[in-house]
């Protein structure tokens, strides 16, 4: 049965060493996050994910969500006791403002937690990080009212929050969709329609339901821009916010059997005539969405980090226990029948693979969750700006690289355990099926894709790529002269440049074609995440370098050399075949008529 | 609900244009398969695959086997019947030698139906799968007696075979095997132990079973060396061969829960003094078994290729159908609400990628069981020797890189429907589960890259791997001068000198250091694979440009040579990649103690 235990040691040195939060003391929350409170925080958030929520992993996906005659959902065994556990545990507000019963801290810390959250429990971790993504909507789009009625009982954990945009025939594309909203009298509006794949839509845990659901208000103009948003809660509310007891027209039609992910009900949600606010402006539903979707967004590729994490510690585990073959190099565990299987290089060189994408992908997690809290609390209005820059820029990034390597690494894991593997009871595979649903929803990594290299990228005239080149140059330059850096600057330089050449590529061919923008995105985008790795790798290097000559031997901090190392040499010079493939261009692909396919 | 069709046109191709295995008339069995009898065979293949065992598919992973309380298993519905029709098709002896009952057709030929089936239904195709695994090594090291006996009613599909070789213990190591066998005053020997994952070990299909097992006789010697091979039936038999019906010390203990292949029944099967004959030589069991595992190897490869064809076919018509957004170019079905998805180049993309795979993957199968049949059936001695260097180098090639690329290529199929392909009704994340077995079983796909790197390359002085190099640059030379192939032949040389390097470098680092050897062959092993891919891709190319010389428009052949240039801009340059990483060594990812994963 697997185990999982949460990586406090690399946050610490994330948080502490090379991002250094400290120098933002100055900022809302960020005092209230010393150092010895950050530490106390994430002891308790491991010891709750080890102890409470991974044990619930394996039996939450041979459970699964049951949905009775009456259209109650039931969550596996345990799930209500752990949300129960977490909403006391103030785990849900560790970021929302005080005011509405939060603590304030920052992102960049409630992330780490959030990461520990998903390794132990992916498929529970999406109750509240649903609720914390539709809190996050209603925070900025929402009137005084909707943020006093819902955001205090969201924080609490007693009701919880769900997304509903998708529908049979509009997934991508929002404007086909067809759910339809009549306003009253009396200023709210009647839904109506069906929503699939809806998340949490129905379940046990919660005396309420706080349902974000996209419609078109009635004479709205088609497509995208006739969207509007509206909050729709599972049970009536009296006017002083309370529940009235009496269901709202929203039902749960059935559930879906999904590939994994069983311990979250995902549900066709059926709105008939159901009682909802506006929020934000009429026709304005997407800016309201986006909110919620790059908060989720950015979870979401969490959620690849944290499935490669704990699928990697397990086939670490494993990997030094198993005894099978000898080394190549002769015996080394001369008493034992066998060596075990961690002496081979194949097998170190996929363990290697893993770990050097982990821990450079959570430094790129926490250097964004850091920028995303400077654009909501710097108030330095081009600090804030740039942040904003970054967030954009890095959320189709993260989201994409994230999950596509994140799963494929649950999978090398999982090939660590042979036939064992693939036995459910091994519990490694559930792995591979709940990480497999980080690329598709929140938008399919191509649509991150295309986001990045259709939006982004020349958004303000390039400026958030601009700064992030500027940024990276200059770092590479500052330590250029450090003879121990070699090893790091060099490949990271040689990987720059292929991404200025894709980017330049992109400007001087896409223009004109756009298909050469559509045949590049996904290339593009893995060569942007491997630079940003490399950058993450570069960064971690420089200060386990300088921490090393101040303090001598330390087991993690070498170990962090030779891992960023492994990285440069191994993984980073895929730039080059990424950059190649940019430069192919859409012809070939665009020739064949669509029925040759 | 997913669909298939079998390739047949692809198949047709390939045996009469590219491989012309009619120029092997001469050969015992292929003058039976005329170009008339071969095409009936497939569209009759076709038509079995299709119609029978494809709509078992998904039904059969829903219900997989159940274990009754005496040890019996039932396999899922529909199965016995269909396993019937498959035997009184003649399917299961295609390829076996007439004087057992079988046709003796080519293997180049049997391949292709094996794929098919395989492709409709994955789980089912393992039962005569295994038995024809089974069958080759009686035919190769049974006595006399043993043919006669099992053989014959393998043929007909009366009985079934397994291999019996992984112990809880003892996956890839062999030698740490404990079951034993007791040689007895006639001749027989008394068979106890237990053997785990058990492909069909226990099923509903057939009157009996033929156990081929691995057991250590007592007193033999420790580890590999002291293993011999044993066949045990189910049922015991009478002198005559015919079944007394008293069952034989084997049962079945439990069957696994599994990620896929739900309707193959995985056992854990017990030998309890169970009564078997040695065959082959005692202590020579692993030769023997190598047989099987040849012939296994080659056919898991095809499992991974089968996957990869039918998740393609589904994601291609769903990629037509489904309406989503507007091409980027302005949209293409202005009477529609949105374009169908196969308007962007991602999706092309994707699907060009899968399928410039497939056919190569395809004609790599053909090319190398045409090798197989050679090696069988040539008269020739030197022709025989280089089919069987070139069988013995490819395997592991085929069995990893097929298998490796199969599942991911099910994966990018699955994205292609977006929410939908999470959903289990959709069908097609089966593919995916189904795909992920057959890089483990069979030798784990880093145990291939081993075999390869390790055994195959240096064995007889490099002899096989001289002559592909030769024969792969005497077609680069004589086609060189060919304008219309300088797009397939640039880019193969290059890869080919990348491959010559990578070997280069082994020779010159792996010997005084063999952990150079382990960290590259994983790489090795896939740069190898794309170079054998690209040299199909160029070998088709050729030929599809000369019969559209002779014929005109074709849209099958157009087809060909545009994704065939695909393979070469997109895919082939991986081969730099695959180097540089075989180049960089074992030395960072051997630098962490044990104890640091």
């Amino acid at each position: 049965m697997p185990t999982y235990r949460a990586p406090v040691e690399d946050v610490n040195f994330l948080l502490n060493d090379v991002f250094q939060i400290d120098r933002y003391n100055n900022l809302p929350g960020f005092s209230d996050a010393s150092a010895d409170v950050r530490s106390a925080i994430i002891d308790e958030a491991a010891k709750f994910t080890e102890q409470v929520l991974q044990p619930l992993n394996h039996s939450g996906d041979l459970e699964g969500c049951t949905r009775h005659d009456d259209g109650r959902v039931s969550t596996p065994k345990g799930f209500k006791d752990a949300f129960k556990q977490l909403a006391d545990g103030g785990w849900l507000g560790l970021s929302a403002p005080a005011e509405f019963g939060g603590q304030g801290l920052p992102v960049s810390l409630s992330q780490t937690v959030n990461e520990f959250m998903m390794s132990a429990n992916m498929a529970f971790s999406m109750y509240p990080g649903l609720t914390q993504g539709a809190m996050a909507a209603l925070l900025v789009h929402g009137s005084p009212e909707q943020k006093k009625t819902f955001v205090p009982k969201m924080v609490a954990g007693q009701w919880a929050g769900t997304m509903n945009l998708t529908e049979p025939q509009c997934g991508t594309d929002l404007g086909l969709m067809r759910t339809k909203a009549v306003k009253q009298a009396d200023g709210t509006y009647k839904i109506s329609g069906t929503k699939i794949f809806i998340s949490g839509g129905e379940q046990d845990l919660t005396e309420n339901i706080v349902h974000l659901v996209l419609a078109r208000i009635e004479g709205a103009p088609a497509g995208i821009k006739g969207v509007s948003l509206f909050v729709v809660p599972k049970i009536k509310l009296n006017a002083d916010g309370s529940l009235t007891g009496e269901p709202n027209g929203v039902s749960c039609g059935s559930i879906e059997e999904k590939m994994g992910i069983h311990g979250n009900s995902t549900c066709v949600l059926n709105f008939d005539n159901a009682i909802g606010t506006l929020v934000g402006e009429e026709n304005k539903g997407m800016a309201a969405m986006f909110v919620m979707m790059n908060e989720a967004r950015l979870g979401v590729g969490v959620q690849g980090l944290s499935q490669s994490e704990v699928a990697y510690q397990n086939a670490a585990a494993y990997a030094r226990d198993r005894l099978q073959g000898r080394a190549l190099t002769g015996p080394q565990a001369k008493d034992k029948p066998a060596d075990p299987i961690i002496v081979h290089p194949d097998v170190r060189r996929t363990l290697m693979s893993i770990r050097a994408f982990n821990e450079a992908a959570r430094a790129l997690v926490v250097w964004t969750s850091l920028k995303s809290d400077l654009a909501h609390r710097s108030d330095d209005q081009k600090e804030r700006q740039a942040a904003d820059d970054h967030m954009g820029l890095l959320t189709p990034v993260i989201k994409a690289m994230l999950t596509d390597q994140g799963f494929a690494n649950a999978v090398a894991a999982q090939q660590m355990f042979g036939g064992h593997g693939y036995i459910v009871e091994t519990g490694v595979e559930q792995f591979v099926r709940d990480a497999r649903i980080a690329m598709i929803y929140e938008g399919a990594n191509g649509i991150q894709a295309l986001d990045l290299v259709g939006r982004k990228l020349g958004r303000d005239g390039g400026r958030a790529i601009t700064a992030f080149f500027n940024e990276v140059t200059t770092f590479a330059k500052e330590n250029g002269a450090n003879e121990a850096m070699k090893p790091y600057l060099a490949p990271l330089t040689a990987s720059v440049q292929h991404l200025q050449q894709a980017t330049m590529w992109l400007m001087q061919n896409a223009m004109a074609k756009p298909d050469n923008a559509g045949a590049a995105s996904t290339d593009y985008l893995h060569l942007f995440g491997l630079v940003t790795l490399g950058y993450m790798w570069a960064r971690m290097a420089k200060v386990a370098q300088d921490k090393l000559a101040e303090s001598g031997e330390q087991p993690y901090l070498k170990a962090k050399l030779v891992t960023g190392k492994f990285f440069m040499e191994r993984m980073l010079p895929e730039t080059s075949l990424r950059l190649s493939r940019v430069q192919s261009g859409a012809d070939t692909m665009m020739e064949l008529p669509a029925e040759a396919f």
